[in-house]
């Protein structure tokens, strides 16, 4: 493989993974890349971890904390959990190993909305960030760099890190180039300017990232493929979710609520975003746009189809069919994709401006319209918020999706209080399971509580939901928002309990 | 009096309030004008409640939908809810009636972000504005109308209602005309354009209301002061909790985090608010700047010793004595305040942009940092959320303040678990109660929580809080955010049943 360093200062600095994880000290603070597990460095953080087994077993502390985009991989997440060699861990993970340690309580970990990672970095809200560890596609002869599958915080940790290691992997394509848009605009207030984004396809930075070439401290040529999960074939449960969502917008457009070209499009990740994806494919909209965080499989078959002309996301997820297909194209989608740093994709600014059309995917959500989105039993962490918040707070429309059940009919996705609360009932107007839609825009709570019950509750739970809303109307030291405290949490209880929350 | 109404097609139009009000129907929603007791009408609202009176002695139904900028005085909110006239509130109050009758359930009530009403009544998402009745100071020869002491939603009733009828109110200075700062920039996506301010002092807008003369059904002409609440002497807790805060600006400045002359400040309504305004008021500061909702009387001094060199808001809350000091020196005032529509005022990109500095008061806060700025006990609405969530989200630091307990001590307001979340422990940074500061910045949920144990909670309900925490450590599903939920809510239902969270 010839070398995609072209800059020659910056090709003295190649080094061995291990050469590099040697530049990491117990206690920095690493800017690592990656979100959704496309674009995280392959190998410095496995050497990192190795280098932290081998001082704990001599008896010294390693440690770090690791702040990315958002989820990586087994090679990043996985190892430096395994390792123990996590102080604290953010903004966001979803990693199976790493998620037990957090809730062993052996691993700090900060859930933070997406779009306020860089600001807080930059304003010093997290302390120093000592070093960057970042996969680029390529280093440019000028010194700037080729982004590589998601933009994530790169931008932000590129410039605040006090040393910078860059990963340069030749698996990422070099047709990549031209697909990204770092903006360079951002400033700390009183320094700050209108962002200039008005439309989804607004262009509004620079190809490439910048780098002072004296903080760069090793290179590490890797070759290695992102994480690509495979997709998993539509289930009923999440097509019939996509209907009414379908339904809806058409009701939407029909009422005048919404343009008829619709809104730019956000999707949250997984199978119900999927099954939307596929059922906006099938709708008669074309020429749409996405503004949006993630690109999964369903998006390029949009693009590909002419109902998605253009999409902006700050990074790709997708299987290895969707990395095939999206490379047989590679060009078609070049001129289709733009990919932002997250604090732009996210930004509150651009979403309510834009007018997003969001729909998210929650844990629970209780008869108010309150939603947990991040904890099992309140306690214990999923993954985290990620851009859920920056979406459903700014966006024309803000949808959540949910089957009404999960773990196989044991859990009701919709509860008589939720146990943590991430988007207040405030910011929920559209609650949807594959019982129905209950649109809750202009409804008081009492209201929103029947409409839910009716249209989105599983039949199993029906009754015990409408029971406790009936109870708590009587009993309830108020009607704004009547509860029973003495039994909000018992659904979860019986299940900590019994395994269900079914009545025996 | 000599007519203020300048316009002659308009003078026609000039009835009694009884006239007036026999324009409004049954079933409509009407927009009204006020924001914190300011602005307000004086006169329509008590004449619509004597008809819905009259009605419902003779056997007839006679409800309207009431939305408004905020809270507003019993001539409004109080005289229609006596009456019973009230189907549905929104998207603030704060009257003593009208909370009695949304807690027994004879009244809806929704509470709403106050940067979303404007958009939500134009998208359509609330359903029609059939009428809108508005306080103004004059109406000009030009048809224009200079605003009141509030501008809040008016603009927005002003342009989407079917009807407009005018309150012109003789008490309202003339000397406004020049501060209010009327946007007519905004629009429905996919024709939004970036807001044109980047600094709190930026004029964008006109100074006076257009209104289509032939929408104008009625005009009202009044002679009526504002609410003015009598300013409350600070108490020994208020002062200690600006104390705080001041001390922790301080310490920003000095760590390089925060501008040496700070940033835009906004504070919330009420007796801490104006100790922190006291506060800055002794500070080295000078020139400062607000963004904010309210200008309460402790903003007043601060323009005048020259601690704050502008301050823009969308409406006074004045005492008495306050409303007299702007009168006598309204024209220094006049250049110096911009009053400004609250979807402005409170819009996420300009309070993002800007980098303001919020504080805002609640209710309870748990001890990982979720705050509940509404409901007592989870089901009986105080008052609504305000603008509290569009300067916690977007705020470059976010503080909350409180005093530790409430009800001569029978209440902590620090709990284990809050019982209603308006803010996610996402968006609160810093909390403060006369016993010191908890900064959260950095903070995983455990952290958090010993922080605020020990730097906020009153120390007679410490060692409580700290066995709840140490026991959650020991017996929770998860260690991310440990909680017992059979007794997350113990201490509310004690209440509740012994009029105390003490233990017996």
């Amino acid at each position: 493989m010839s070398s995609r360093v072209a800059n020659a200062a910056l090709r003295s600095k190649i080094m061995s993974a291990d050469d590099a994880a040697a530049l990491i000290q117990h206690g920095d603070n690493v800017g690592m890349s990656g979100f959704t597990g496309a674009g995280y460095p392959k190998a410095v953080p496995a050497a990192l971890a190795s280098r932290m087994s081998a001082a704990h077993q001599a008896g010294d502390e390693f440690k770090v904390g690791v702040w990315t985009g958002a989820s990586t991989a087994p090679e990043l997440d996985g190892a430096l959990a395994e390792a123990d060699g996590v102080e604290l861990r953010l903004p966001y993970q979803s990693d199976p190993i790493s998620r037990a340690k957090i809730n062993a309580g052996t691993m700090e970990y900060i859930d933070v909305h997406l779009s306020h990672v860089a600001q807080m970095t930059w304003e010093g809200f997290l302390g120093k960030l000592n070093c960057a560890v970042v996969e680029v596609t390529a280093v440019n002869e000028d010194g700037t760099l080729l982004p590589s599958a998601s933009v994530g915080n790169n931008k932000t940790w590129i410039d605040q890190a006090d040393k910078v290691i860059l990963e340069v992997n030749s698996w990422q394509r070099m047709e990549l180039q031209g697909m990204h848009d770092i903006y360079y605009g951002t400033a700390l207030p009183p320094h700050r300017k209108p962002l200039p984004i008005v439309d989804a396809a607004d262009r509004i930075g620079d190809p490439f990232f910048r780098v002072d070439p004296d903080k760069v401290i090793a290179i590490v040529e890797t070759d290695a493929p992102d994480r690509n999960t495979p997709f998993k074939p539509l289930d009923e449960d999440s097509k019939a979710i996509a209907a009414h969502l379908m339904d809806f917008l058409e009701l939407e457009v029909r009422s005048g609520r919404m343009p008829e070209g619709l809104l730019p499009l956000q999707s949250g990740v997984g199978n119900i975003a999927n099954a939307v994806l596929a059922g906006l494919s099938e709708s008669p909209w074309k020429g749409l746009k996405a503004y949006t965080e993630v690109l999964q499989d369903g998006m390029l078959d949009l693009i590909e189809n002419g109902t998605i002309e253009v999409a902006s996301a700050t990074a790709f997820s997708l299987s290895p069919e969707g990395v095939q297909r999206f490379n047989d194209d590679i060009d078609f989608f070049n001129k289709r994709i733009i990919m932002r740093p997250q604090e732009i994709s996210n930004h509150p600014e651009a979403i309510r401006r834009l007018g997003v059309i969001a729909s998210n995917g929650l844990i629970e959500a209780d008869i108010y319209g309150n939603v947990n989105s991040t904890h099992i039993m309140g306690s214990r962490i999923q993954n985290g918020i990620g851009g859920s918040g920056d979406f459903a707070r700014n966006a024309y429309l803000s949808t959540f999706v949910t089957p009404s059940t999960a773990k196989g009919g044991a859990l009701s996705c919709i509860v008589p209080m939720v146990t943590h609360v991430d988007h207040t009932e405030h910011d929920v107007q559209v609650l949807i399971t594959e019982q129905g839609l209950a649109d809750l825009r202009g409804c008081s709570p009492r209201k929103r509580a029947q409409r839910i019950i009716d249209n989105c509750a599983h039949p199993d739970f029906k009754p015990m939901l409408q029971d406790y809303f009936d109870r708590a109307q009587r009993g309830a030291w108020g009607l704004q928002t009547p509860h029973l405290l003495g039994e909000a949490f018992s659904w979860h209880e019986r299940f900590m309990q019994t395994g269900t929350m079914r009545q025996g």
